[in-house]
C-alpha cells in the first residue's frame, strides 16, 4: 500500500469522535459532497505513519500554542464538515425511493434524521409528475445546513466577553477600530476565527475579490466611527490619539503558486500583494487629503499561504509606510520556534519583527502596531500547529472547495476555511466582478457535477431605522432577480439556487428567511 | 378671433428681444421641439388684452418681489428655451440638405451658427450611405446645448457671495445644513434658483421619484456634516445647537390635479404630501434612535403648485411635528397682499403662519424655523408674480415637457422648469422606479415622434481621493450599460442617447466628457 492508498484508506473512515486528537487528513465523510483533490506527498511535505505531513510541522507541540482553543476548532471543524458531508449520501437515499409508497413521509424521516431538517413539501409532492427535482433539495440541503448550524454555535458560542478584551487590546495598541477586507476567496473564510484568532464580533469584515476594497464605503465607515467618538466617546475619546486601523489580506498558494494563488490577481503574488497595498494607500490619502486637522488611518497588510493558513505581515515602518518586500515569513518563525521554550520563543518571534526590518533597511514600526503584530503572530502559530495536527501540515482541498456563496453583508457566525465565498455588495450591478468570480468556481465545483450554486444573499437592517427591515428584504429580492438576469442560462437550468435571509444590526438578533414575492414565479 | 386662436397667434410670434416686458405664454419658437399642451382659458384663468391670465394674478406689481431678479430671470429663461428651441429646425434645415455636394461643411456652419457647436463629424461624413442619423444628431444637440449653455452660466454667475449669506441666515435660524430632496418630475427642476430662490450652492440637494428620498443615505450625509462640526467647527461648532434641516418638497397641479399630479403616488397630492412626510419622520427616527445624547434634525415639508410654481409650507409645530392638513397657501397670501405696502404684506405673511397654526389647533413653530418660512414664502412671491407677468399666471406647459434625463449627480448650473428629469442614483438596480418613470414620460414626448431619449450621465468626483475620478468614470460607463440592457427595444432603435461627464467637487470644476471604452460599441 503505498501513501496515497493509505491517504484514501484513511478519507474512507469515518469521521473520529468529537474530542479525539487528529494528525491526520481533515474528517471526511464517505461520500464528499463536492470535489476534493486527492494528494500525494507533494515537495515540501514528506510522508509519515502513512500520512503526508508537511516538513514544516513540528514533531512536538510548540510552547506558544493554545491547546484548548485547537481542540475545539477541530471538533468545530470536523462537526461542521461532517454535517455539510451527509447531504449528498441522504438526498441519494431519499432519491432511490422516489417512486414507493409513502415516500414523502420516508423523505422527510431521512431528511430530519440525517441532516436535521425538512425538505421543502411542495418539492417532494411534486416527484412524481416527473421527477424528484434534486438540484432544488441540493440547493435547500446546503443552506438548511448552514443555517441550522448557525443556529446551533450562535446559542452555544458567545464571544462577547472576549470580543471586548480584543478590543481593549487593540485600544492598547493605540486602535480604535479593526476593519479587515480579505479576499472574498473561500479559503480565506476562516480568517478571524481560525487564521488570525480573532473573536468575530472584534473587527468589522468586508471581503472583495483580490481584497480590493471599496475606498468611499470605507471613508464612510470612518465617518461613522469618528462621529461616535467625538459624539458618545465611544469606543475612545476623540482626543485619545488612537486611530482606525485597515488591515487588507491578500492570499496565495506556496505548493501550486500559479495556480491556487488569487484569482483576481492571475494567481501572481507580488501583483496581489501590490494591489492591496495601493488600496491600503488610496484609503489613508483620502482621509488624509478629504479631512483637515492631521486626520489620518493606520494600515496593515497580510498576506495568508491558503495551503497552510500561515501568515506573512507587512511590517510598517514608523510612518505607517509598508513594502511587499519587508515582511515576517510565521512559517519560518514557526520552525525556528517549534523546540524553544515559551520566553524564548517570545523573544525569538519579536527578534523576526527586527529583521525583517533591518534586511531592508527601514525603520521599525510604533510600538503600538508592534504589539498588534506580535499578536497576530502569536495567534497565528495556533493554527499553523492546528493545520499540521489536523491536516498534516498542508489542507488536502488545496483549492476552492466552498459550499455556497454569501452576497451582500457577511454571517456573523459559523466561520471556516472554503465554507462558502463571500462577496460583500449591495448591488449585483457594482458587484458585479466579485460575483462572476464565484460563479465561475463553483461552475468547475457544482456545475460540471450537474448541481446547483447555492447562493445565500443576506443583509443586515437597523431595527431602529422605520422601513430599514422593508428595504433590507426589497434588497435581497432585487439581487435574486439581478443575479437571475445575470446568468439566464443556469437559472433555466434550476442551476441557480438562492436563499434570502435578514437579520437585525442588534447583537443576537435571528437570521429571518426571507421568501419570494410571489411564491409561484420562484421557479427554477 | 376668439381667445384661442389670439394665443396661437401670439406664440407663433418670435421671441420677444431679451429685456422686454412679457405678460404672456412663454416665449415660444416656431417649430417646438416637444409637445405643448395648447391651452384654452381654464377655469381660475380669464381673458385679458387676447391672453388668459390666472385670476390670481395682481393687476400690479406686488410689494415684496425682487423686480431685478424677475427681469433676469426671465431673460435667463428665454435665452435657455430658445437655444433648445433651435435645435429641431436646425437640424430640419441640415437634413433638407444631406444629399448636396458640400454637405458636411455646411451642415457644421449651420450648426455652429445657429446652435453654437458642431455636429459629430462621423454622423455627418456617414449619411451618404443611407440617410443621415437624426436621431443622433438630435440627441448629441440637445446634450451639447445643455453643455454649452451650463459653461457660459457658470463663468457668468458667480453666487457664491449670496450663497454664503444664505447660509449665515440659515444658520441664524438654526440650521448648518439644508438639504432638499425634491421630486425627479422635470416641472420641479427650477425649484431652487426659481421657486424657492434659494442659491444652487447654498443647499444639498437629491430629488427621488415621489420624492421617497434615501433615507440610509442621508444618515450617512448627516453623519459627513456632523463630524465635520465636530473636527472643523464648519459651518457651526458641535455646541452651537444647530441641526440639520432636511426639506422634502412633494408637488401638485391645481389646474389638472388628478393627471398632472405626481406620477409615483397616482396623481394623489394627499398621499404625495403623506409619503413625503413620512419618509421625513423616518429619517428623524433613525437619527434619534441610531446616535445618542439628544441627536435629532430638523425637518420641512413643502408642496409646489406646478401649473404656477406657487408653495405651500406645511407649519411644523413647537416639536417640529407637522400635518398635512397645517399649510399656509402661498398663493392666497399673494392675492392678500397684492395691493398693500411692503410692511403691510410682511405683517400679514406673518399672520397667515398664525392662522394656519391657529385652524388646526397646533402650537406655533420655533423661531427659528418660523423666519425660515417667512422667507421662503416672501422668495416665492416673487415667482408667483413672475409667473404672472411671464406666464399669464399658469404655465402654457402644465405638463411634462422636459429637454433630457439627467441621472447620477445634479449639475450645478443651469436650473429651470421642466430643463430636465433628475433621478439621483448611483446604480439603475437600485434607482429602477426612477429611471422608468423618466423613460415613460420620455416615451410620450420624444418616442412617438421619433426622437430618441437624450439622457445625460453625470457623476462627481472627489480630485483629492486616489482613483475616484476612474470609479467616476466606470460608474459613468456602467450605468449606461445598465440602461442599455434595461430598455433594450429602445436602444436597438437608436431611441436612446447617452452621453456621460464627470465633474470634480471644488467649485469650479469643469464639467469632462466621457468616451466610450471602445468607440467602436457606441452604437445605436
Amino acid at each position: 500500500m503505498n501513501t496515497r492508498q493509505r491517504l484514501e484508506a484513511m478519507r474512507a473512515r469515518q469521521p473520529a469522535p468529537a474530542g479525539m486528537a487528529m494528525r491526520a487528513a481533515p474528517a471526511a465523510s464517505t461520500l464528499p459532497s463536492w470535489p476534493q483533490r486527492v494528494s500525494f506527498c507533494p515537495p515540501g511535505m514528506q510522508e509519515r505513519g502513512g500520512e503526508c505531513v508537511s516538513s514544516a510541522c513540528a514533531p512536538q507541540a510548540h510552547p506558544l500554542i493554545d491547546v484548548a482553543r485547537n481542540a475545539e476548532l477541530a471538533d468545530y471543524e470536523r462537526t461542521v464538515r461532517a454535517r455539510f458531508d451527509a447531504i449528498v449520501p441522504a438526498l441519494k437515499e431519499i432519491a432511490a425511493q422516489q417512486h414507493e409508497a409513502g415516500f414523502e413521509q420516508r423523505a422527510q424521516q431521512i431528511a430530519r434524521e440525517r441532516l436535521g431538517f425538512e425538505l421543502p413539501e411542495t418539492v417532494l409532492a411534486d416527484a412524481w409528475v416527473t421527477t424528484l427535482d434534486m438540484r432544488k433539495l441540493y440547493g435547500h440541503s446546503v443552506l438548511q445546513t448552514y443555517h441550522t448550524l448557525a443556529r446551533e454555535y450562535s446559542a452555544r458560542w458567545n464571544g462577547h466577553a472576549e470580543a471586548d478584551a480584543m478590543q481593549r487590546f487593540f485600544v492598547e495598541c493605540g486602535f480604535h477600530e479593526v476593519d479587515i477586507s480579505p479576499c472574498a476567496d473561500g479559503r480565506l473564510k476562516g480568517l478571524l476565527q481560525f487564521v488570525l484568532r480573532l473573536p468575530l464580533q472584534a473587527v468589522r469584515r468586508k471581503s472583495y475579490a483580490g481584497a480590493m476594497f471599496d475606498v468611499e464605503l470605507n471613508v464612510k465607515h470612518w465617518t461613522e466611527t469618528e462621529l461616535r467618538r467625538f459624539r458618545e466617546g465611544v469606543p475612545t475619546l476623540s482626543d485619545a490619539g488612537t486611530r482606525y486601523l485597515k488591515v487588507a489580506v491578500y492570499h496565495f498558494s506556496s505548493s501550486d503558486p500559479h495556480h491556487e494563488g488569487c484569482a483576481a490577481h492571475g494567481s501572481d503574488d507580488r501583483q496581489a500583494a501590490q494591489a492591496a497595498l495601493d488600496r491600503l494607500a488610496a484609503f489613508r490619502t483620502a482621509i488624509e487629503n478629504g479631512f483637515c486637522c492631521g486626520a489620518s488611518v493606520a494600515t496593515l497588510l497580510i498576506g495568508v499561504d491558503t495551503d497552510n493558513d500561515a501568515i506573512k505581515i507587512h511590517v510598517p515602518d514608523a510612518n505607517g509606510e509598508m513594502d511587499t518586500a519587508c515582511f515576517v515569513d510565521n512559517l519560518a518563525v514557526y520552525r525556528q520556534t517549534a523546540g524553544m521554550a515559551a520566553s524564548e520563543a517570545r523573544w525569538r518571534l519579536g527578534a523576526a519583527i527586527d529583521e525583517a526590518v533591518r534586511e531592508t533597511g527601514r525603520s521599525a514600526p510604533e510600538t503600538g502596531m508592534r504589539s498588534l503584530i506580535e499578536r497576530l503572530l502569536t495567534n497565528n502559530l495556533s493554527q499553523i500547529d492546528y493545520v499540521c495536527a489536523n491536516h498534516g501540515g498542508r489542507y488536502a482541498d488545496v483549492g476552492h472547495a466552498e459550499r455556497f456563496i454569501n452576497l451582500g453583508d457577511s454571517f456573523d457566525v459559523l466561520h471556516l476555511r472554503n465554507l462558502a465565498y463571500f462577496g460583500h455588495l449591495h448591488t449585483i450591478e457594482e458587484g458585479a466582478a466579485d460575483v462572476d468570480v464565484g460563479i465561475k468556481i463553483f461552475s468547475k465545483l457544482n456545475v460540471t457535477h450537474g448541481l446547483p450554486v447555492p447562493i445565500a444573499i443576506h443583509f443586515r437592517y437597523d431595527e431602529q431605522v422605520p422601513g430599514s427591515r422593508e428595504r433590507a428584504v426589497a434588497r435581497c429580492r432585487r439581487i435574486k432577480a439581478a443575479i437571475e438576469t445575470r446568468y439566464p442560462a443556469l437559472c433555466k437550468e434550476g442551476l441557480l439556487f438562492c436563499g434570502m435571509t435578514v437579520q437585525g444590526k442588534a447583537p443576537g438578533s435571528a437570521q429571518e428567511e426571507v421568501s419570494d414575492i410571489d411564491t409561484n414565479s420562484h421557479g427554477h
